[in-house]
Order: C-alpha cells, then sequence, then structure tokens
C-alpha cells in the first residue's frame, strides 16, 4: 500500500452540513462557524451554497455568509455550490474564490436536486465556464451519485464519464466524485478511480463520502491507494442530501484528521480546533453529532 | 489493491461480546443465539472463555453451552479462549474442538487480563499444546493489545514477536492479531502484518478488531492488502474487552459481511440470518446495538 505525505481536506460542514437543518442558523453563527474552522487551520472551506432559497432556505444568506468572511487570511479559500446559471450570478457577486458546479450521475437524483434533466444542466456548462472566466473565480466540478443511486441503484462508470466528459472539454480541472447516499465499496471506488484517472489524466480528483454504511473511512483508504489526496469532509459528520433519504452524513472531519495524523500523513489541521466547531454545533442543535473522535 | 475470492468470518460475540453484559445471559439463551449464527452460515463461532467464573461471571457456564452445542453440524467449528492451563484442562472436557490461547503483547495489559506477568504465561504455552494434543483440541494463539494498549501506548513489533515467538514455536499454526482498544490504524495494521508475514510464513493471521475510532473496516481493508482473510468480528457490534476502559465493540459480522458482498468477496454467511441474531439481542439488552447494517 502507498500513501500520501499530506491530504488536503476540505471542509464541506457549512454548506452540506448546514443545508439540512430545519431551523435557519444566523448568519452570524454560520460566519463564526467557518472562522472557527480556519482557525483550526482548515485553508478549504464549502460555505454556501447559491441554490434557490425556496427550496434550500437555510441557503438563502450564502451571499451575506461569503461578503462577511471577506477578511479571512489569503490562505484560506472558501468556495461555493451552484447548481445553473442563475447561481453562478450570485456566487459572483459575493466574491467567493472557487465555485462548484454539481451534476449528479443518476438522471433521477439530478432532476430531484435541480428539476432540470441531466443533458439541460450539462448544455449549461461552458456558459457556467465563460461566466466563471469573465468573474475571475475557479470553477470546479462534482459528479453527484457517482457511486451508487438511492433511486436508480447502480451507477456505471459510462454514466460517471457521460458527466465527466462535458466538465473536461469545459476546461474544468478539478473535479469532485461524490458517494453522495454513501453506497460505494472500496473496491468500487478505487475501481472507478483507477478507470477514471486513466481516461482523464490531466484532472485532479477529489472524493467526498458519507458514512451511512460505516464504509467512510474504509472507502478513504481506497481512495488513497488510488492516488487521491483531496477529500471532503464535515466538522462532527454533520449532512445528508435533502434529495437522498435516510442519507447520513458525511466522514467527520476530525474522524479522518486523527486518522490520518495516527498514519504520518499530514493535513495540517489542528484537530482540537475542529473538535471545539463541533462542539459549538452541538450546543445549537441541543444533541450529539456523530463524530467518534470527542 | 488486491481482494480475496472469499474470507472466513470468526463469530466472536458469544464470548467478546458477551463477557462484559452485566445480567447474566441464560444458557439456553447463550445457545440460543449460537445456533442461530450457525444457522446464518458462520462456521468458526467463539462459544465461551474458560476463565475464572470469579472475574468473569458470565463465561461461568462455558463447559454447558459447549456441551449443549454438541450436534451442531459437523462444519460449524465451536471455539473457546482460555487464559492458563486450568482453563484448558475445563474446554477439554467440554468437547470444544479449537481454543485459543491469549497473551497480551502489553505486560500492563495482560497483568490486569490473567493477574499474571506475560512471561509467566508464555512459559506455560508448551504445557497447554501437550494438553491440546492429548485431548485431540486444535490450540489457536492470540496477541492481545497488538496495535496498541490503553495503559503502554504505543506496542512495538518487538512486543509482538516476544509473543510471537514461543507461540510458533509450541507448532501454533494460526494466529490472531488483536487489536483489543480499536487503537491501530490501517497503515500500522498492514505494515505489522507485513513484517510478521515475512517473519513467520507458515502460520495462519487473523485480525481481531475493534471499532473504537471508527476505523475497523478501514483496518479491515488494509490487513486484506496484506494477505488476511480470516477476520474476527461480533453480531450487531457486541463487545469491548473487560480490562480496557472504554474499548467499543467490535466491528459488526454484519458490517463486514454487507461490505465483503458488495465487493463480491463471499462470506457463506447470510445477511439477514446475522441481523436476526442481533434484533434478538437488542429485545433481550433493551437497546440498539452499533451494527449500521439493519
Amino acid at each position: 500500500m502507498q500513501w500520501p505525505e499530506e491530504v488536503t481536506i476540505r471542509e464541506v460542514g457549512p454548506r452540506d452540513g448546514l443545508q439540512n437543518l430545519p431551523a435557519f442558523i444566523p448568519t452570524e453563527t454560520k460566519i463564526e462557524i467557518i472562522r472557527g474552522l480556519a482557525e483550526a487551520g482548515v485553508t478549504a472551506i464549502e460555505a454556501a451554497s447559491f441554490v434557490s432559497p425556496r427550496v434550500v432556505p437555510q441557503m438563502a444568506d450564502a451571499g451575506e455568509v461569503l461578503t462577511g468572511l471577506a477578511d479571512l487570511p489569503e490562505d484560506v479559500v472558501l468556495s461555493a455550490l451552484v447548481l445553473n446559471t442563475r447561481g453562478m450570478a450570485r456566487a459572483a457577486g459575493s466574491g467567493v474564490r472557487e465555485v462548484m458546479a454539481v451534476v449528479s450521475a443518476s438522471e433521477v437524483h439530478h432532476l430531484k436536486n435541480t428539476n432540470k434533466s441531466v443533458d439541460q444542466s450539462l448544455a449549461e456548462l461552458q456558459e457556467l465556464c465563460f461566466l466563471a472566466r469573465d468573474s475571475g473565480v475557479i470553477l470546479r466540478g462534482a459528479v453527484a451519485a457517482a457511486f451508487g443511486c438511492p433511486y436508480q441503484g447502480v451507477i456505471t462508470s459510462d454514466q460517471v464519464k457521460k458527466v465527466l466528459d462535458p466538465m473536461a472539454e469545459a476546461g474544468i480541472e478539478e473535479i469532485t466524485l461524490a458517494d453522495t447516499a454513501g453506497m460505494g465499496n472500496p473496491r468500487q471506488v478505487f475501481e472507478l478511480l483507477e478507470d477514471i484517472t486513466t481516461c482523464y489524466p490531466s484532472i485532479a480528483l477529489a472524493l467526498h463520502l458519507h458514512d451511512t454504511k460505516g464504509l467512510g473511512l474504509a472507502n478513504v483508504m481506497a481512495g488513497l491507494q488510488a492516488g487521491v489526496t483531496i477529500l471532503e469532509t464535515s466538522f462532527g459528520g454533520l449532512g445528508g442530501c435533502p434529495f437522498v433519504p435516510e442519507a447520513a452524513g458525511n466522514i467527520a472531519t476530525e474522524d479522518l484528521v486523527d486518522m490520518l495524523q495516527s498514519m504520518g500523513i499530514n493535513t495540517g489541521i489542528s484537530l482540537e480546533g475542529v473538535i471545539s466547531c463541533t462542539r459549538m454545533m452541538e450546543v445549537l442543535l441541543g444533541k450529539m453529532l456523530p463524530a467518534r473522535i470527542r
């Protein structure tokens, strides 16, 4: 087995973790949490999503959250999720440095997530790229439900490539493969990544894994073996997709940091710093989060 | 990454899972659980331990449990744990087919577990072997705390080999490395197993992992890569060592079966069969067990 010397952890809790919560978290609290994560040494944070406030009211203040964080140190890169050109335009106005365009490998999941077909969203990609370039924003891509769909079941590598092809053609240089429902297994993760790496050698791949069946960290192992060094996690293990029934939270950032540290792999993140963000969230929610490292 | 075609799962719940429970589980119930596991297709079951009934009262009926299961099909191998010659003599009288002698790689853990020094127990090994041979019982070995000790911290491979050497000399052919406190990480598991496999090429190695930090299945991944195909788990994720504070349960049998099945690796075990044993246990205990697959 081979291990990288360091791994970049992108914290997605402020977006993927919060989006599902029924009670609105005040903008100031969101900003405080993101500052806490940055102070813990996290240098990549998915801070919000520019999606319909009617569908995801928790993210209605995405713009205010990002402008409220304009003074963060240069080495902390905030990003936001978008699903279409309207979201892209809002994101560009917020001063965010990176935007992630999400398209699902599953037709049914994509329709529920965006109210569009996969083809409709893929056709919009080139325009998203132009908008991003004009605004000086880096555009990343993400393939949702890349390892399985609760509505469609198995997702083939061809279905994933159907999304990856136009992303690569549009000049996107980093793409996240997301196990949105936590249905992937380590063999599948390794084999899909090997295949994708061979087909798209110039694209940097990130992994976004959910822990529904407790396989999150086992899948990380497979990802590391396939050469992935960018991993998306959520402090406390918050999270789950609003359009995936029973999807458990993401891998907890502190659990991954602890595992990697114990393996001698550097993340630059302070375990105590992340744990104190989790504590704050637990107090706010009045319940324990699923992270193991406490 | 390389994957075996099949994996042997040894169910240790009836021993490692039950030993800590404060209320005595009636002998008939223990027998019923073990029969349920055998019916689920589990062919290796650690059914009891022959230790001091004063120290572990839950195991006081080890002999009755084993004699009550004498009619199980030939392909189901029951085993029992012993710590000394007295336990070995009791085990031999019970008709059990395999006995596992446990010695800890940690001096402090071993003392708490057995009230003896590691050297004292190692000196008894040869006698255990003679007793086993005379009774027609197969003797296996296990190294407890092989990946870390809550009292002593890091365990070196030399400390593990100090236990393995006399076990190998005594002619023991299968040895379990146990992460009794759940302190191991995947890199450590892989590297220790590689080292041990090189030093003791003729010994079959099994892994016994606890899920304290949620690394159980990630450590399984590392074990499979190192060539291990015998894994010890507990139905429902029951378990924990009475002499290791805060040790979480074993990996849940159903979680491992589900992961391996999804990877195309055969275990011969029915997921539904194991889950119904867990249900029975949950009703008995009046609480949910930690297994994810339900």
